[in-house]
């Protein structure tokens, strides 16, 4: 990765990119005062060396009924099932982060929920899982920080 | 939020925008035999509606020499300083997301770091926060998931 | 549950119940210059729209012997069986209450008793249910605070 | 208290009150074959031993929008603030019950709220006492027993 | 144990036997000028009434070369295993004192061992008993109260 | 220590001491067919050479009404407190035993009272001297085994 | 081992092999003006008397890529089965110190790895050895101390 | 690092060093048919290169009386005063590692003693330093595995 060298022009376009993923190629060109082509160029470049890997949507969860974020630590019968786990946690669409872990957790998740109930409910899936033997929650009372731009910035302007 | 209805239509762009947000809205138009036009006005309707929020790039941490992921649980001194620790945790980049909890910790919070020496100097940064007592923190020997497309296509399905 | 609107009168009456549940309706109907047939047809209305529930009589459990209490937290060895070990605690009187908690329990109960010899008895009960793997039990050494009384006047007032 | 041997007729009346506090007298009578002012007497017996010792409201808690249930233990600075802290505690209706217990917490409360956001506004409530040094909360994610009434006729038929 | 009451000359003779259970009644009885039959017959009734019930060797354990005490928390597999495990205990002489507690452990015992390595070899004594799953060991670097004296001057003074 | 070989004659009077430490020498001369004298002889050697210290009464506690044990865990906050600490706590005659201990806790001790609510009060005395941060308790439901006997005969057997 | 008693020529050549290890006899002699032959007698009693042991490299792991160090605490299913894990445990060179202890952990080793990565496969191989039921691992942000040189000096100062 | 490559000769240098650091160079020399002046030169690169850091004696430290090995977990004040905490513990000649750690601890530290109480006096001296809070102790029963000799074997095989 060290190859790749970032001039001036790229930090500007992806400074640009990660305030709005879908800027127009057209739009960006227009501001910093060159062509279109040169956008699509660079940006490819940049996908090709891996720096930038794709985009992903943003939804507002509170608006949309998923409000209910837990932390799910889990303990694990033998670590020999921790690959068979995780594709069992890949069928639940609300485990949306899972991690092998250093500490008294195995494995620790993190899931989205509507309320209460539903939370419930997911666990209890979870606990379900074979080769799963307890799991202890945490529950989020508000996700105060969620933002990876900044971090972004930062590693950019490091390149 | 109950009052937006979507059609197939509307569930068949956001299924697209779900795997490539950078889609253009030609390509979508093609696809489903509409016209450029409608998918912006419906796009536009579901932006308004808050379903869809933004949209935002993806790096490829390992590459880009961030693979060293940790969890970093926050004992306060007292919670009435939330607040103002939560401003402070702002500050340092390398911290992507940031709860107040239940449980043992009152702000639970994951950082990313290029390796164990970078996430030390992170967790003394953090260390010195004016109003936090205490920090623990969980490494992440592997991220096996991290994939928000599952629970945004179940999301919409609900719509 | 939104519909149901109380009116000045209804406070009244449910202040005067959660004081004494089992004051007279025609008491009720004397102080607040209303007939009787009325404080009838109102408290009837609220106990339709699930306001009221029912009452219960309250006990001086020091003076009847029953003065110890514990909390005692349930690890399953698998959370199906959930639902099974719940029946198995409800067939145990002295477990009056009993929660499906997130932390490190997996149930979270309630339990009333003469002393330390017969909590003992009790805890051992719970432990030899089929499905329980393990408990922890914290002991009170004093009930400070059991009143509901406080929240209900609240939960009536924000109706 | 062992002086009061409560007879056949005084388990019958206690058995109908257990189940609907406020079941006429009268009625009471009609049944038992015996006159209102025997039962009148009896429960007043009853009262003025301290076998019971009042009613209460059940409310239909889920109905009125107060769902949320959460275990409040608490961590004084020095135990002598104790009965400090607990007359702040008594001052915050969603308290319910409180106990000065043993194993790791110095005060253990249970708590009823609308939602997760209100539950976090009464942690911090509780957290700002002075006097309290840290709280952990852990989560009822299903309230499955909550029921007096088998204690009461277990400790009835034992007078 | 109520019916019994102590006089002055009973608390004297309890006095004496406290600091040195061998000292002669001979010798009490001069120094309360009283007969040794009196002493004899006093002594008698508090035994018969159960207040004394025998004596006990102090040996000077670290002279002994038995310095090393540990306090070992056991985890039962399961509870009704306690009254097995208790009688094997019973056959490991170094287990001088074994409670079941509440908290964390099912079992807590006392063992007085030589040195490190002889702890562990009664721990792993311990450990194999059928029935216990886990045990966690706390070691005393230092006995400094071992003294049941001021205990038993408290409690006769109160008879 | 290495230095009193004890014969057999020392080991018969040891094993009856232990039994009964107020037996007469009379009776062990009778029953060993030796003197007094010699009893008295070597009973004073083993006394010198540190191998019996003394004697003490042993009460029936629960008879006493003493019956409630707890094991109290002491967080100090500074451990240089820990003689001070020691002090205050030998003024409280309920506790009878008390160690410095690796682990988690600072000091560890033993307490007895008459029940939950006279315990409350020695563990609030305890909670309030000065550098005793916090404390944990753990309650005995049955002291089932509180016997040095075994111990002893093993220890004599091997000089 | 009371019985070897060092002289001060005996110390200054101990403080020079502490220092280097490999230092040649004749410079020790050179330096302490006596023959290279009463440094090899000297050297050769002390090796005899098992003050000195031997030697072993000391490598620059960071140098070497071998900069992770973490320590894992193991739990065993049984005890009987430590001989066997610490069988086990050996033939994993990344393993290079274990102990068996008190407290929580039944074994508790320390682990040299390359990177994150490399930590996870040698923690998953020890979590696949028959008889572990679970590690907990405390991961090292930085080896501030490790110098055994110090207490080398203290100990032969002492003899 | 990655540019010394060894050869098989190297290899088999380092194999004889790590099993005897003062194996006279003219030994390995006439076991690999090679001249003393090469192994000298070899073992220069290899130190110049890193890979060498130097040798340390190893001592039977139970033989030595130190058989007393403990490890404690240091939480401190605030983690500003990690340096400073460090040097005072460099200044304890029975502090032989310690880290700077992720978990619950701040610094994790081994100690060696001569005996329980020699191990109370040395924790004693830890928890007197600024800016420690509190300790927590965790004692070895038995090293069973104390070497690095397989690990550099692995090491110089990668080389």
């Amino acid at each position: 990765m060290a190859k790749v060298k970032l001039d001036e022009i790229d930090h500007q376009i992806l400074d640009m990119l990660i305030e709005n993923t879908r800027t127009p190629f057209t739009d960006i060109a227009k501001k910093l005062l060159i062509s279109a082509g040169t956008v699509h160029v660079r940006v490819k470049k940049m996908e090709d060396a891996g720096i930038i890997q794709g985009s992903s949507l943003t939804l507002d969860y509170v608006k949309l009924g998923y409000a209910f974020i837990a932390y799910v630590g889990i303990f694990l019968e033998k670590t020999h099932q921790t690959k068979f786990v995780m594709e069992r946690l890949e069928q639940i669409p609300n485990v949306t982060v899972a991690h092998i872990t250093t500490g008294k957790f195995n494995i620790f998740c993190k899931i989205r929920a509507k309320d209460t109930n539903h939370a419930k409910n997911i666990i209890f899936q979870i606990d379900d899982i074979d080769g799963i033997s307890r799991t202890e929650t945490m529950i989020s009372l508000e996700e105060s920080i969620n933002d990876k731009k900044r971090l972004m910035h930062m590693i950019f302007n490091e390149l």
